[in-house]
């Protein structure tokens, strides 16, 4: 048994952020309801790469999730809506703020359909505040929370994160959010009213960055790939390549000057403390490390430093990456049969690895409407006759 | 009542994934019990910024905390945790893969002194695979998820996300497992063993890049800040700083035609698409829009774009970020009173907003054994003299 088992959810999102939370639901039990626009869908059933014409963005993220369409506008729509959420524990939703309650279903009525309710969204800015209307986008978040002011190289532009963490980790923060709903409302029996904001997530994920300027005033910027308070700890040339190297403590820059064959830098004044090595580091030591460095090929550098206990790692490309042993061998590769792509389809697996359980996708992503007749029909009790007439009138 | 009152973890997690872990279940009512080195304490005791020569890296991220010490490597301390163990619901650690084994607490030891205990790992690479017993830091994870390679611009090398994002998210999944075993521990009283890994967590997150290699055997690079798949999507200069916009629909593209005067070019077929504009953002589109932007200052850019509901971001820095009106009436800057620095610290608040309930930070980090009395005496019923005696012979 999965730990969600039994637990539904209402899941209104679409794009990236709330269907992204609602994965890791339904990849530990969740019954996930994905509800779409009939005839449209989520709009990344249009985004690439596609597969046999069905887009793998799609289906990698909405995985082990039901589908129906339902038209929320609509009189009939709401009231099938309604009747959903008499059965449900959660509801998500990713829309423009106050758009569900627009439609007439604010935290208020909803909790006078059913008390019990869990309901959460994501947004850019968050429900309130001056921005709270503002439309956002990942790279909104990146900018605004200050992480590009972060990440990058000091003599080059701010720099954006390769794909959509904004959108992604407040997609696991909502997760973690209603989590703690559920286990709570298991002992009182008390809904939720969860809020989660791109910007306020990647603020949040810091580290010190917002401690040195709230502590000592400093604003802190961009220090390519070397770490600012360790030294040597950054990304370094080899004959064949890059890699990654950190010297943590004495003994491992000790060791890392006997594996250079440069024993005399252990005591060098210059070298001798974590402190002397940061203070040196870009006049003198990163170059005394890649005149070494350049001279050998990172698979013996990686054989040397590994053998001494020294954290290194391979500069790997994304192919690279889900075909190394490590990777493959902890599941983070998967395959299901898509039905409309009518292939297998590969795709990261959970990174929440839970002794005694089986790691693998139980169904891929639904095609849009799926499970329109057995929801509305075995979950509801609808007459086939009704959901005749649902989908004649485009609600369904 | 928050969330997670009544969950008590024993918390020997160090450094920064794991306490981030535990910050998110401390923050919301959880009683964290952290566990630290006699006369040493967590590594991150001595890592900058300083406030009055406490560490506010390690205020900030121990927070609602309480704090105990503890040598493990006794028989006596051992002792004292198994005592521990038996009132508490969580233990989390992130040692070296099988230290914790080799002290003699195996998951299936700890189920003999507690059936449901729940029991959370963060390593690098996981438990298991040829790469387990390697130390990584958090640029290994960067390295060898993928992340470094779709990081930064084309003509620049691999680039390291700025803040320690492998540690803190892997922190998050462990946080989420931890709530997902929690959860059904309360239905069906089974305890659970989680093991987060650093690489597989980055690797989880990389949004459609991986589906690109498995779908189409592409290997992704890095796009620098424009998104490959939308135009125009990027950042831009403007005459005082720079700024982020992107146009998602055509309807917004000719919006921002309109705005920029240059009305012609919504139906010129160089741009009428966002295909279009995509194959021809690098050779000329970015242009055009910098030509207009270097013309206008942020803030004239930021009003234009918002009347027409386009998607726009400052490129703020840390301290804008913090000082931001937005972030601030979030509480996304909360502030507690710091013992041991005997001031006021301020630091990012959880991206986690319940409503009603109250968003402040309960308690101040723990200092070096600060509750040992309190948590041996009160919780444990340990007598004066045996706590005494644990304290002379170095144990606490």
């Amino acid at each position: 048994m999965k730990p969600l088992e039994g637990v539904r959810v209402l899941d209104l999102t679409q794009a990236y952020s709330g269907p992204f939370c609602t994965m890791n639901l339904a990849d530990h039990g969740a019954e996930v309801i994905k509800i779409e626009r009939p005839g449209v869908g989520d709009q990344t059933r249009a985004w690439g790469p596609m597969l046999n014409h069905y887009s793998a963005y799609f289906g990698y993220i909405n995985r082990n999730k039901k589908g129906i369409t339902l038209d929320l506008r609509s009189e009939e729509g709401k009231e099938v809506f309604r009747d959903l959420l008499k059965t449900a524990d959660v509801v998500t939703e990713n829309y423009k703020v106050g758009t569900l309650e627009k439609l007439g279903f604010s935290y208020e009525e909803m909790k006078k359909i059913n008390p019990g309710i869990i309901y959460g969204s994501i947004s850019g800015f968050g429900l309130e505040g001056p921005l709270a209307k503002r439309p956002a986008y990942d790279i909104v978040a990146q900018a605004m929370s200050g992480m590009m002011s972060v990440t990058g190289f000091p003599d080059a532009p701010p720099t954006k994160i390769g794909p959509s963490i904004g959108d992604n980790y407040s997609g696991a923060y909502l997760c973690i959010g209603i989590l703690m709903a559920l286990y709570q409302r298991e002992r009182t029996g008390e809904g939720q009213r969860l809020d989660v904001a791109m910007v306020d997530t990647l603020f949040s994920v810091m580290e010190n960055f917002v401690m040195e300027y709230t502590v000592d005033g400093k604003i802190p910027h961009r220090a390519g790939n070397a770490d600012p308070s360790i030294a040597p700890f950054d990304s370094f040339e080899a004959k064949d390549g890059g890699f990654v190297m950190g010297c943590g403590t004495d003994k491992m820059w000790a060791s890392l000057c006997k594996i250079m064959g440069k024993e005399e830098l252990i005591d060098d004044p210059s070298y001798v403390t974590n402190l002397k090595r940061c203070d040196n580091y870009g006049s003198t030591l990163k170059d005394i490390v890649e005149s070494w460095s350049k001279e050998h090929e990172v698979a013996e550098i990686e054989e040397l430093l590994a053998a001494e206990g020294i954290p290194f790692g391979n500069i790997l490309n994304i192919k690279e990456a889900a075909e190394h042993p490590q990777l493959k061998g902890r599941n983070m590769l998967l395959s299901v049969f898509q039905p409309g792509a009518e292939e297998d389809m590969v795709m990261p697996g959970t990174p929440i690895k839970m002794h005694g359980k089986e790691d693998k996708i139980d169904k891929a992503s639904p095609q849009l409407g799926e499970d329109n007749e057995t929801i509305l029909g075995e979950l509801l009790g609808y007459s086939e006759e009704k959901i005749s007439s649902l989908k004649e009138n485009g609600v369904i």
